[in-house]
């Protein structure tokens, strides 16, 4: 198989990976930070090893980190713990599901108004489309750090930088870059990053986080046993027990750390730059293919993840992933749960197929891709 | 290592679970449902064959089935999608911070009311308590199956008729019996089960569900991409799509199959069984040592988990584990996140040592404990 949907999860994951899943399986497979027999002390420090490394990676105290089952959770968590009723937020024109959903909800509860700042290629309408929402009663905006179905890049650090100013607080969804591109809490400005651990970070499926800077004051979606503060009712107020309730996921959270290992051997950077290699060689192909239908600029270097996304004549995208498929390409068809993305790219209509190269994929993959394509 | 902490998650895993958990990692670790590739299908099918298997184990139809990341998310999505301002609640006296802090919060927020049933072992007295707290504006009964610490069981058939008689939805959380005592939707007469996939049904961590009885509404916790309506800025209305947004935790669930397979292969009976004559000799030969302080009657079946806790001399809990560990022997001590329990049996100032034997344990784990005890 020559996979291409590495945007819904990495595959395959690097051995360190699955190595680290699997002794992860077999030895600390133990309640952490509850027991106090070796094994269970133990599997506490390497989870917090994975806090270390993750903290260490997009600037945050490691005690900040809270695992979650994926990145929904993560967003749901730091949105929802940080609106009060009466108050505004921006979001942008490009959310997913993930976001749109939970500040829809939001919205129709009559807790909270939601304003849609418009993408715009160029940095400084962008970040101008969101300053121009602000109210005195917006308290919180969320973007995403690229779009997971045209793989556009927000200038996060900028819209960082206005929203601090203001003291509003800045949520970043990194589902798709968090991994590859650099986002780090104070270069980039923001107070929470959500993120999956499966995806860019090359983890096992069933992990993400939330990682909160200090000092920000979070409302909890889930309470339950922390194994700290017992006899209290109410959730702890420290991190990361008050947004970890319940048994985590040891092994997922332990290769999820394994990834982390992997990038940083590779270089971030290196592994960045033979993806968006891929990504224009995808692109350029599919550019010089006059019955395919491309919606975006060539991705450049630091303006885009390695997405592309496209339709193939008048078929639908479901038809094209379908062929695609029988010849044992996998990508994904359809609207990616992004439906403001395909409003704003117009591709409202039929979705689009997209391919999402990773770091294991050879410039023979996309050889094959386009080859077969043309037989459509 | 003497492992007796399968309260807090099961060890070992049976062989079956650990393979299934390798080859869900290496086979069927894409994304379900979102793809149209033959990967992703035959990942959503083998998904789907997990509900069926706990649909089947439990009395829900398939579908129903929403997979969580452990018994406390599932939990905290039952209940809070249960209440609306102005309810009341009724849970036991023995509730988990599971549930006690769920409901604390809503109490504390000024959305629910919570009236707290005294456990007895009488099962008339039992269920009368609950029934004697009943208003015009009790709509939500949460029991657990058998209390964490003690083990000692709530006949919950008989307190579900009691509810299902006055239409007041019961929510029954079978942290510590799901996969080793009989619990069916139908003939115990409950609504909605919450429990984990990493105990008594002995998959991986990081692993739980709800399952919810057909016809149940339900606001929901979270909301995300689902892969379905994905125009549609509402979460979907249909199960299991409305409770499961982002990801989800394909190996961990896989595993929780396997599990089940474990478990119909060997008799959940036969389990049960073992555990409780394990429990007993645990039991008796604590109660045959005179430094040992026991808490409940002797464990006979049916009418407790095989749970023991106990403590010794005037030592604290903490220290008597600490003893254990240097021993290699795996318990817990403290408060196991219940301290309602430890307020009703008396043992807030110490909490207690907990003995929670598995299938896997035999007759000489339970002598080596008993010898080594003595030595403290």
């Amino acid at each position: 198989m020559i996979y291409f949907d590495n945007g819904a999860t990495s595959f395959p994951k690097p051995n360190i990976v699955m190595q680290s899943a699997l002794n992860a399986i077999r030895n600390f497979s133990f309640n952490s930070g509850r027991g106090g027999y070796r094994q269970s002390v133990r599997a506490a420090e390497k989870i917090y090893s994975v806090r270390e490394k993750v903290g260490s990676m997009f600037g945050f105290e490691p005690q900040n980190i809270a695992f979650t089952k994926n990145c929904t959770e993560a967003l749901n968590t730091a949105i929802k713990g940080s609106v009060k009723k009466g108050d505004r937020i921006i979001i942008s024109s490009l959310e997913h599901n993930a976001v749109w959903r939970v500040v829809s909800k939001l919205k129709n509860e009559g807790i909270a108004e939601v304003d849609i700042a418009d993408y715009d290629y160029d940095d400084d309408v962008c970040v101008s489309n969101f300053v121009k929402l602000i109210k005195p009663d917006t308290k919180l905006i969320v973007c995403m750090s690229t779009s997971n179905v045209f793989g556009v890049a927000f200038p996060i650090a900028k819209i960082g930088a206005e929203a601090k100013k203001r003291n509003i607080r800045f949520i970043v969804d990194g589902a798709q870059t968090a991994g590859i591109m650099p986002l780090n809490a104070e270069t980039d400005n923001f107070d929470i990053l959500c993120a999956p651990g499966h995806k860019c970070l090359l983890g096992q499926m069933g992990t993400g986080f939330m990682a909160v800077k200090e000092g920000i004051s979070l409302n909890t979606l889930e309470e339950g046993g922390t194994g700290s503060n017992s006899l209290d009712s109410a959730q702890p107020d420290f991190m990361p027990d008050r947004f970890e309730s319940g048994t985590l996921n040891n092994s997922g959270i332990i290769s999820l750390g394994a990834g982390i290992d992997f990038i940083n051997a590779k270089g971030m950077k290196n592994i960045y730059m033979h993806e968006m290699r891929t990504a224009r060689l995808l692109y350029d192909g599919l550019n010089q293919d006059s019955n395919a239908v491309l919606y975006t600029p060539r991705p450049v270097n630091g303006k885009f993840a390695p997405i592309v996304s496209f339709n193939y004549k008048d078929y639908s995208s479901e038809k094209v992933a379908a062929f695609l498929a029988k010849n044992d390409i996998a990508v994904r068809a359809g609207y990616h749960c992004s439906p403001l993305a395909h409003k704003f790219f117009g591709t409202w209509d039929r979705g689009t197929v997209r391919l999402c190269p990773s770091v294991f994929n050879s410039v023979k993959d996309c050889e094959f891709f386009l080859n077969t394509l043309k037989k459509l």
